[in-house]
């Protein structure tokens, strides 16, 4: 995305291949991630690589918006509609880029059961809570979080969104939160440093505070799966490889609903 | 295939990019491919881990070679049809080792035309030539060069088959030619070394004697295409990767009748 320049690329391919041979492979993958794009901005200079993209990603999420929020009014459970709904908003990628494949795969996705479901412990929690922390994932899926923060709102919870702090793949950064008028609904924080997960033992006092203090935290995607796993709280995904998969029991494409 | 842990293939990995970060990138896929299987070797202590799927796929093309010899016995025109079918048994390998995929696209190969057609030079060459040097490529594969070497010998012309001296990757051995029965219609010749391709600068006097003497070379396969593209023989080939199309002008799964 950044240069046609083959030079550039074997040297981002040779750097990274460095760096990989002196890493533990037991370190998650947005740690290693984390460090391989910081190689791949060093080397091209480009510190946005995915900024296009990510703008891209936004406008088409905020033209499927008003639908996406019809859907969710019309479902008998809507806190169900809306999880699921902010799930699909996940397939938001390269990938899948098209209209059609988003509006797809939430239709699919309303009619699918999670392949782990621990709804039941969702909603019990979520009655519990007074404080949510809800960890954003992608550029263009915060647009859809929009509606399951909403349910959340109207449950008279106090809600802290999190987004990255700087720039790392297509996570959403401030900017996109901004785009997509999360900042009017609830609180936003940065998750300092540049992995696209959260790394517990990476993050300051200032977010670990928001984190302990939350009696419920919302974790989208499989970065913050990835890096998270082994904590207590509640990731909802879109299964998107076969690491991934093999780890939860389930198959690529399932959706989850997971306490950990 | 050689072991499932995965400390070995961490070692593999590390290995592998140790020996990528020194290279010139500008060696063609077989000669790099050569290095990086001789580390797999290495490390796993197995000098052919693709053993049991070159096996299994003789077996599969054995059971097909009747039914590809009715096909082209009812052609018109036999020799277009015995390439096609020899092009398409390329097919053959981790992707498409079921029946059902191999029949298939032999079939469609010959409702297909060649997206790069150098039949009529073919045809000429063939016509002036005495001696033939024919490469062979992948294990199974070469049970339905039998067909089109049939061809080659009814016309009358002194042929030579080559496979590789060493296992590398599902390459054909001499002992697939000997299950394949072709060192009994025309004398089979070994390829020294262990690239998934013929690297002329690397082989002994005794090859070249043999390359340079024919007055037709054939070469099967992408292996053979990406180490001699700069050569003036013909290649057959089915296109399998994005790198090979762009490099001929064709696209991903087409066949390919090419003088060099």
């Amino acid at each position: 995305m950044v240069t046609n320049d083959e030079l550039v690329h074997e040297k981002v391919l040779k750097a990274v291949m460095d760096y990989l041979q002196s890493i533990s492979f037991n370190k998650t993958p947005p740690e290693i991630s984390m460090h391989v794009h910081q190689i791949i901005k060093e080397v091209t200079k480009c510190d946005d690589p995915y900024q296009k993209a990510k703008g891209k990603n936004n406008a088409l999420a905020k033209r499927l918006y008003p639908w996406a929020k019809s859907i969710i009014n019309k479902a008998d459970d809507k806190l169900l509609a809306a999880i699921k709904i902010a799930i699909a908003g996940n397939v938001i990628d390269f990938g899948a880029s098209m209209r059609f494949d988003v509006e797809k795969t939430m239709m699919d996705a309303l009619k699918t059961r999670f392949a782990i479901n621990d709804y039941e412990k969702f909603k019990l929690a979520l009655k519990k809570a007074e404080k949510i922390l809800y960890l954003g994932d992608n550029a263009g899926e915060v647009v859809f979080d929009k509606l399951l923060l909403n349910q959340l709102a109207n449950a008279g919870k106090e809600i802290v969104y999190a987004v990255k702090e700087r720039p790392i793949i297509n996570d959403a950064t401030m900017e996109d939160a901004i785009v997509a008028e999360i900042d009017k609904m609830v609180k936003v924080i940065a998750v300092k440093g540049n992995a696209p997960g959260v790394i517990l033992r990476l993050c300051p006092r200032e977010f670990m505070d928001y984190y302990d203090s939350a009696n419920m935290v919302i974790a989208k995607g499989q970065g913050n799966y990835e890096s998270l796993s082994d904590e207590p709280i509640f990731f909802l995904l879109i299964v998107k490889c076969e690491l991934v998969a093999r780890d939860l029991g389930v198959k690529v494409g399932d959706i989850v609903l997971k306490r950990g």
